[in-house]
């Protein structure tokens, strides 16, 4: 009999924000699988900030999306993967995924630690804030740092890591719930609730010694504030400018861009991919920082593919606090 | 008989382009120098962009300026300096200056240079284009370049190494008289002349393969069109914000920052002193291409002191081809 496939599909471009009519569920057969290829079973798919403007220019119309997804082999014609492999794969939106075997990265979890983390503060959520803080932002023990969208999946992280290197932390978050969860929790100095305080007056009284690193998830009015508050030779790791992603034209305006000529400051934007030697040397600290109970992490979890379409509207409206994931499975 | 200084002062803080107004001509006699001290007749001053925002905030009101100036030694109580040495310093906007020696820099001319080479193309004019375009800017052989302000002092130095290196490089200037210059002496590839055709279609259509490197002078709407048309890793070191520094606040509205992270775009700020290990590697680069006559260069030379307030203004509105001076007495 053959297995029934469920995917989502991109069925219109959204205009601002997506909607959850701007996708499709389909239902199609699974084919058989031909030699060299591996059929996965998908157990969870990541749901990320990146993905709204693949919505805009990159995902095709009715076509399935993909995204960052951790599954396990249950068919192999391919004698690198067994069945029962884990694998991280970036085959989401779908339950079944079938691959040649190129872009899957076998996984050996330890038993200690839930297999979600491999999606977020193991995986490349993680390394994006590790990397974007250390490589990127050149953040150097006890500076000034602030982090947009601080409770987010790679915010969270962010805040942590600098706090691990004695930094004074300052994070921006969109509820009184999240930012509860950021001071007493994540441990950071202080927290803005952008929605209650105009974030330029936030980050001037979170901050009276200036910023040195911003690392920013958001653009827009929170870089601006940033701008504003920056020492001299301060960093501005771009890792995201979701403010902008829901406009039409995803312009947003900025206007204290003279400060990086006054003070000097280095605003550089990021992928994963532009400092891939560190993974290694990732994989080593964290789990160590996880081991030794260092870093907290949260994960907001939908379930059923069905729900991916109410996921990426979620994170778009900042429902989640940590890492956006769908679980398409039973592990 | 005691020497007659003249020297100009901030007499009041422009609102947006300043005028001659805001400074005062002010006559007072030169005091006797003390032991340890040298008594500098300023043959030449310079005029920059950068002493904009200074007028606003920095320059004190009611005190002689200060900025970048070639003099020469008439008396000397200092073992270090002897009558008739050339001196750079940093004493503008005044006929005569005292020093105790401090910020002063030999200068020892090569015959078959003008005086006037070493405050513009082999000053810090020629290093603090050479630098943001290297180190800075990360440019490599072959890339394309955009260069705004491209016949400004050191634009025209910036645009002109670009072209040493093998790069494609665009200029922007507000002439059709600097363009031509441009074109037909510097050698840029193509011209823009942002009073005549919008600067984002300009360089759309001057820079149909894209952007790797953009050398800022402008800020605002030069770099948005900038941003619009970089390519995936692209740089854009920023010199200065000419287009921000006479709107009151200075606040100049960018929209395309998003693409800071669509195309991992790295924008950073600089000053000459970030740099300064490169002064020797410059000195030596620099004077092989003039010998080689592989650099033009040009310079708006105002006559006396009385002019300084007028090569300010001027400046600001782009009266000059190359570096701004004036000339404070017979060399």
């Amino acid at each position: 009999m053959a297995l029934k496939n469920r995917e989502i599909h991109l069925a219109r471009r959204p205009e601002g924000l997506p909607a959850v009519e701007d996708f499709r569920l389909v239902e199609c057969p699974v084919p058989d699988i031909e030699d060299g290829q591996v059929l996965i079973r998908q157990l969870y798919m990541s749901v990320d900030p990146a993905m709204r403007p693949r919505l805009t220019a990159g995902y095709e119309l009715d076509h399935v999306m993909a995204g960052g997804a951790l599954g396990r082999i249950v068919q192999s014609r391919n004698g690198d993967f067994a069945e029962g492999d884990l694998v991280r794969n970036p085959l989401g939106f779908r339950e079944y995924a079938i691959a040649d075997g190129r872009g899957l990265a076998k996984l050996a979890p330890e038993p200690d630690l839930p297999l979600t983390a491999y999606m977020s503060v193991l995986g490349g959520t993680g390394f994006t804030a590790y990397g974007g803080l250390l490589e990127i932002g050149k953040l150097k023990d006890g500076e000034q740092v602030f982090v947009s969208t601080a409770a987010g999946a790679v915010g969270s992280i962010a805040a942590q890591i600098a706090k691990l290197k004695g930094c004074y932390v300052v994070g921006s978050t969109g509820s009184d719930e999240k930012a509860a969860w950021l001071r007493d929790e994540a441990g950071l100095d202080a927290v803005i609730n952008y929605k209650t305080t105009p974030i330029r007056q936030g980050v001037k009284a979170a901050a009276p010694n200036g910023l040195d690193v911003y690392f920013d998830n958001v653009g827009g009015d929170h870089l601006d504030a940033a701008l504003a508050s920056m020492n001299t030779l301060g960093r501005v790791a771009v890792c995201g400018m979701i403010s902008g992603y829901n406009q039409p034209g995803s312009r947003t305006a900025v206007h204290n861009l003279s400060n990086i000529i006054y003070a000097r400051i280095n605003i550089r934007g990021f992928v994963a991919t532009d400092f891939m030697h560190l993974r290694p040397q990732f994989e080593t600290d964290m789990r160590g920082w996880l081991k030794a109970g260092k870093i907290k992490w949260r994960e907001t979890v939908l379930d059923g593919i069905a729900e991916a379409p109410h996921a990426m509207v979620g994170l778009m409206q900042g429902e989640n606090i940590g890492k956006m994931l769908v679980r398409l499975s039973a592990e």
